[in-house]
């Protein structure tokens, strides 16, 4: 028994079968943790620790049965029944691919650079390092055309990410930065949300999508519906007839799934998604299962959303449909419980959807998704950290002291004025010394 | 008043003007975060994360009167008063150079690639990053003799970093990691601390060196002294006619002064530090001070130790040698008062020195350093995230959650063994599952 990929759901396959004393699984990852995706975002905007939302594979799986391998995998061979990884090829009896999705920038694979997404914690905390230096840059810059373009945040996509994204970033401009700047006043930073569809949130009911919108504007994020992008480089975005001056744009937009399983030969849907069977087998390969974002799967002839719950349902199911096997006992289909999906839009407040029919707004919703977060989170010190850092930031509005450019930066730093304006450079626009002490420089 | 690194000295010279109406300060560092170093060894080992021990420069220093520029200072023109930095000139009447200490290789610098320092979060989490990967590399690998090499770690240099890298590790591969995997006993993993000089923490009395190396030993670390290492690369380290196969070394032995303090043309002595006058200043130059790593002070005829509490110190008192000049009154000479250092060996016990004069070892000594280390932390969510993260490292014995590797290390790994024998390979050392049932691989 091989599991690929240590998400939400390959997890859930791995413990349902840490369990059976009939089985030996090995799980592979090209990371040694299970990253919590949904709070990658927070992440980014400086609120979690790295290791708040992650946890070390080995130490989740624990069971005797079970073995991690930090391993890419590369290919599938069917017909071998073997996994072929960076350095070598394993056999596999039954194979359960959990492998996720990746951005997809249609046909712009150039526009990767300059517009990270954020999937893994090495895109969060370059996001949080291009964020952080955007205003160490503006606050250098002398030319304010170019200080403005420094100023200006594009999010290219109004999902959950992007929507939630948006809201962080906004919020933190005009809650946690101001204090820090002299030269520049973060609260005039533009965070813009660009959609091309004609609402965000659109997997939503269109009264929580016009909620959150509203919700959004309230916190000075732009929120663009209708926008085509045609075009990103490290200078801006452009859309329709419309181009945005900025060097910070971050992608939320395009999903595909992850390109191992191209190497089934099976047919897949245009997002590269295998369409598995009701046991959520490929098809034609009865011992290959594919769950979570890599998997079309389907429940009363509706697509099965993706999203952690599914992706962990369908991992369940699997690891129950192996004991099941092995035991002799009738094989289940798959079918999803929708218990809901939520998007946090600022400080306290949150727009969603429980049970697929009570729409949820405001703090509500907000306290329901802090709590589900906190309940899903791995281990203590995760949830306790979490739990910390949510209550500095809340108490704080927006504390100061995750902002934390790790790498060094000064290489992207723009030029400084001539020696004699910089950096007794004009004076600082806010805050002044009281008129009534004279300021002679030293 | 331009003050050039944000370290213990620098920050403390920016804040004791930062009560100055009359002085205008600008800070300037290649980070955007103060780093509180003595505690890098803890990120290093996956105790703390890399926020919980830096704070932004702008978030602490929120004086109206003081300016935070993110920029790698080059040189300084002290006939033309100005600090050249990448991208520009800054013009000074005062100048504080606080630019710290970086690793010396003495004569090798080609082992900085193999053998990396710990002075910066990067170094933190490069260092982090390679020890847990090497165990990752130790479970895949087939080789017996390789597999030894990946277990085998060595730090050189037995100063306090080097001690307290040596114990943390040690500890690590006997408390937190042994559970995690299924080929390797992490138990067996050897962890060599090399030393040039004939005792392990030179600088503190004889008794206490061997206090420190008896802890060690204890901790299973093997105490090297009298080793003058001749050869550090990829496969091992040589010293005397000895050579230990490693993958993994680190370096905690030369200490040198950071560069820019040559541009001064002024007496540096061996390790590259200005020897400064009694205020401080560089010899010759009025309105130039040098203070912590760089400087070379000397007090009642005895240098200055390279601690963090006496850079703290030179900055205050640059700080109000600065105030006292403005406004009149006579400049005193910088006095040190030795408060005590104290060198961390294992989970709950430390030696140290309390005022130059009673020694401490074991918990007393563990607790005196632990108070004092969280009282100079900076913020309220530090000294709470620190707190929580030893309380649960303490309770757990080595809590297994933060070990992340956040990069793709993937192609470090060994080739796997041939596929009949991997992952089904050798059944695991330990531990087994209960003869008593029957164990068909499925």
């Amino acid at each position: 028994m091989v599991i690929v990929g240590a998400g939400f759901g390959g997890l859930q396959a791995a413990k349902t079968l840490g369990r059976a004393h009939n089985v030996r699984v090995t799980v592979v990852d090209r990371y040694n943790h299970h990253l919590f995706q949904p709070l990658l975002y927070q992440v980014a905007t400086a609120v979690l620790n790295p290791a708040d939302i992650s946890a070390p594979i080995r130490s989740v799986l624990h069971a005797r049965n079970t073995e991690v391998l930090l391993a890419e995998a590369k290919s599938v061979d069917p017909r071998r029944k073997v996994l072929i990884v960076e350095g070598g090829e394993i056999p596999y009896d039954s194979l359960v691919l959990a492998t996720g999705a990746t951005h997809s920038y249609f046909k712009h694979p150039e526009w990767a650079q300059v517009a990270p997404g954020l999937k893994t914690l090495e895109d969060a905390v370059r996001i949080r390092e291009r964020v952080l230096t955007a205003f160490e840059a503006a606050e250098r810059e002398s030319d304010p055309v170019r200080q403005r373009q420094w100023m200006t945040f594009v999010i290219i996509g109004a999902g959950p990410t992007g929507v939630e994204l948006a809201g962080a970033l906004s919020y933190m401009t005009r809650h946690g930065l101001p204090k820090d700047f002299r030269r520049i006043d973060t609260r005039e930073a533009r965070v813009v949300l660009l959609e091309g569809l004609p609402r965000v949130l659109s997997a939503y009911p269109e009264e929580l999508s016009e909620a959150a919108k509203r919700d959004l504007e309230k916190l000075h994020v732009e929120v663009r519906t209708g926008a085509l992008v045609t075009g990103i480089d490290g200078e801006g975005v452009t859309f329709g007839d419309e181009h945005i001056a900025t060097r910070t744009v971050m992608w939320g937009a395009g999903v595909a799934a992850s390109p191992l399983v191209r190497s089934l030969d099976v047919p897949l849907d245009r997002a590269g998604r295998v369409k598995v069977s009701p046991r959520l087998t490929a098809p034609g390969l009865d011992d290959v299962y594919v769950i979570g974002d890599v998997a079309a799967a389907e429940h009363d002839g509706k697509p099965v959303p993706g999203i952690a719950p599914a992706a962990m349902q369908m991992g369940r199911h699997v690891g129950k449909t192996i004991r099941d096997r092995l035991a002799g006992r009738p094989m289940k289909a798959f079918r999803y419980h929708d218990k809901g999906s939520f998007a946090v839009i600022g400080r306290g407040y949150a727009v969603g959807l429980l049970y697929d029919k009570w729409r949820m707004k405001g703090l509500p919703a907000w306290l329901v998704w802090a709590g589900v977060h906190i309940a899903y989170l791995i281990g203590f010190r995760n949830r306790a950290s979490v739990m910390l850092n949510w209550g500095y930031t809340f108490f704080t509005k927006g504390g100061r002291d995750m902002r934390l450019i790790t790498g060094n930066v000064v290489k992207r730093m723009p030029a400084l004025a001539s020696p004699t304006q910089a950096p007794a450079l004009p004076a600082p626009a806010r805050p002044e010394p009281p008129a009534s002490r004279p300021a002679p420089v030293h």
